[in-house]
């Protein structure tokens, strides 16, 4: 696959001189054009071999075009917050909003190719991030960003002639960390593992492209052309939105589904609860300042119907815990930032860090309820959700981070009865709108939704629990009980 | 000035549990209203002696009021990327926006307290400190924050039998740091340097409030009754602008300006140009890749006329450099999430790690340039903001960072030269709007303003560069020399 980039491509100047005015006027003018609509973001992965020119293209790229809407992103050592969080974090942190481009150096290919060349992983592992990277690629895609993979090669004796000669030149030598030079060792295993990876992730919505960096001209002219060829195209879809099947979830053709099993009647007497809350917040308490927490965090979401108790259920799990060692993260509408960004982006800036725990007050399901419901989305945005969401936890979940998700069902009946009490007493009528009212009447599209959410998310990483809330006492229990139980779980798998 | 909180205060429990009802709710009621118009965020800080129950307060808080609302913050230990910025970095990016409420623990006091009883400053860093912490809060109320300081006491003979209950409490011994256990020795030193901090930093819009901590119930309730005192007062106000008197600026009696004084016909030949940018740029690219360069980090701001070549020269100075080691950004309308938050934060986000280098394409000088001459922001703000962007470019300086800031001045036919040019040429055409015809149209207004934001915040640590931009060359020139100079005179002084 690195055969025609190991040929010895050259251009000579005159025709380079020829054909640059014209290539980066067109470069500026589609990245203003990408600015001005702001419809999608571009990010460029730069990859390859050690000395093969991806400085150096991406030096020429900040001159050709306007630096100040190129973000050069580094990601060589992690920094202590992103080691507390899933890998993927440090990815997300640095997306580009749409309408700007992000270059990353030491993206997820370095990283695994790194790791899988010196041996710290072995083919499966190599092959699980593969996987990861493809997953997350065809999120952003999805999301309308434009990827655009480059390899920059040479071979073996190119290689060592380069880096000879940059070392010798006192321009340059500065250039060479010592990471290079035991790569010229590696070369065979780098060049071998990479091609097994570019094989793997190559795909239509992004493909790599290989270029011989041996001759400069050759490599910055071809580098500027595909860019352009690329952002040029991605400029002309009357859509951001690629044609995908995805399966529609199955009709209930009974009419039943998941929330009709439910036996509301459950409740709790007043006088147990006092003692069996004490007991569970005494539990929930102990286990937050669990030596063993260090390598795990903890992430519970609530959604529910409306006034089905979320808040008061939230006050009785927080109420357990110091402080800062939680974070309350109430979810509504996105901010300008979060638009500019993939739909999940606003729910990993609030990822915990290893030995903290945060609260979601609704969450990331909200594309598959209300945005379904109300029709914020369109139908392929929600139907996409349930994988990219699926994906998403099993990250937070390979990462050490307990996810714990409650649906909080109450029957029409007492939620009337609520509503009611709400507008009776003053300092709770700001909890009642007329769009609570509105909801309502959405009751049936609403059970749908969740019913093919539980059937779509409910995985054995990340399973849901439905809380019957009817009963207050018993819906609070259930939810700090079930938490403490899967605390438990994880501490003891360790 | 803690003797009235070693009196033994005491609060029995039948009047405690007669008061707290109407407290919490009014306490609630209030974080709703705050939450609902916000038009202020409140910044609670948590001080005191160890075992005066803080943290148990702010426990008690969350179970009160709402805690969606409400961000604990601890600042103990500073992470990798707050240990690489200047040390109020990590305060700004922990601001509660708008509407919300910020707990920090751990504050700017407690850090300044900490160092000065372990003997890590003496009391002329103190001193200063304690400087800081008064502007950093005046900005803060300025911009409406509402700060309520509180300070936890105890004798000393109360935090020893309280620690010592503590200890032998199985359910609260966790609590107890071996730090805590240290103070007990250093009791006296911690109160003594506490009783000054308090001194020199109670002032009208954000007064300190001692209160004893040995009773619970004494404690709990005069916490929630100030804060609440507080949260009422502030939502009465009609305006979040207090009244001050801030100098305006004098106006020009002659009608001369700094600007006037400028040489425009300065210029270089193009073959000496090649030569002395090539000599510049090396030059540039040798000092940010020198050792002594991971003490410092550089910000170099550009503002000037619109068509002065702001952007080109930017090239020119990025051009010398690897993409890794700068960033550039752009200065436009703020967003959602930047209005929610005091004028400067938006900079401060974008603040260089050491090492690092960021250039700003138009900066936080907009508030005394386009804010002021367009009345987008009030009289009171544009006049506070010199002095709060002295005291954000003095810690910018005291943390190593260099700061050079550049105005480009062109005379209005070069102006109107280069605004045709623009229009004439296809893919420049992006960069003239309506709005440079406006902005030409109030070129004096301009003028007076650049003149008072030179005359105010041109200063020994942060000088303003004026630079002759009529000829392109010239400017490029004279804005990487300047740079050059400065980064070097910081790197001699080490």
């Amino acid at each position: 696959m690195f055969e025609t980039a190991e040929i010895g491509h050259r251009l000579d100047k005159s025709t380079y001189e020829a054909k640059l005015p014209a290539l980066r006027s067109a470069l500026l003018e589609a990245q203003y054009q990408l600015k001005r609509e702001a419809r999608f973001p571009v990010i460029i992965l730069i990859n390859g071999i050690e000395g093969a020119g991806k400085g150096e293209t991406v030096k020429l790229l900040n001159e050709w075009m306007d630096p100040r809407l190129i973000l050069v992103e580094t990601f060589d050592i992690k920094t202590e917050e992103e080691r507390e969080r899933p890998p993927a974090w440090r990815y997300w942190r640095r997306l580009p909003a749409k309408g700007r481009t992000g270059v990353f150096f030491g993206n997820w290919y370095s990283q695994m190719l790194q790791n899988r060349v010196h041996g710290v992983i072995k083919n499966a592992e190599l092959d699980h991030a593969v996987d990861q990277a493809l997953k997350f690629e065809q999120m952003l895609c999805d999301e309308g960003a434009l990827i655009l993979k480059f390899w920059f090669h040479l071979s073996r004796e190119k290689m060592f002639a380069r880096l000879k000669s940059l070392k010798n030149d006192p321009l340059h030598s500065w250039r060479l960390s010592p990471l290079d030079w035991q790569q010229s060792k590696t070369y065979g295993r780098f060049v071998k593992h990479g091609e097994r990876v570019l094989r793997a992730t190559s795909r239509d919505h992004a493909p790599w492209h290989v270029i011989e960096g041996a001759d400069e001209r050759y490599r910055s002219l071809t580098f500027g052309q595909l860019l352009l060829d690329g952002l040029q195209h991605a400029l002309d879809r009357t859509s951001i939105q690629p044609v995908r099947q995805a399966v529609p979830p199955i009709p209930s053709l009974d009419g039943r589904n998941v929330l009709d099993s439910l036996d509301l009647t459950q409740s709790v007497p007043k006088d147990d609860y006092k003692r069996l809350l004490t007991h569970e917040q005494a539990r929930l308490s102990r286990l937050m300042r669990d030596k063993r927490m260090k390598k795990h965090a903890l992430v519970a979401l609530f959604e529910g119907n409306d006034a089905a108790g979320k808040g008061s259920a939230i006050r009785r799990v927080s109420g357990a815990l110091d402080p800062r060692q939680y974070r309350i993260v109430p979810v509504a509408a996105p901010t300008e930032e979060e638009r500019a960004q993939p739909y999940l982006w606003r729910f990993w800036r609030h990822i915990p860090a290893r030995g903290k725990f945060t609260v979601f007050d609704r969450s990331w399901y909200g594309r598959v309820l209300v945005e379904r419901v109300e029709g914020f989305c369109s139908t392929a945005e929600w139907l996409r959700a349930y994988s990219e969401i699926n994906d998403f936890e099993e990250q937070l979940r390979e990462a050490g981070v307990v996810v714990v998700k409650f649906w909080m069902a109450i029957d029409k009946d007492t939620q009337l009865e609520r509503f009611k009490a709400r507008e009776a007493t003053r300092f709770k009528q700001f909890k009642i709108t007329e769009e609570d009212w509105r909801n309502r009447e959405k009751w049936d599209d609403y059970a749908t939704a969740v019913n093919d959410m539980v059937d779509r998310t409910s995985t054995a990483i990340a399973p849901w629990t439905l809380i019957e809330a009817n009963d207050k006492r018993f819906a609070r229990l259930k939810v700090l009980r079930t938490i403490n139980d899967a605390l438990e779980r994880a501490l003891k798998k360790g």
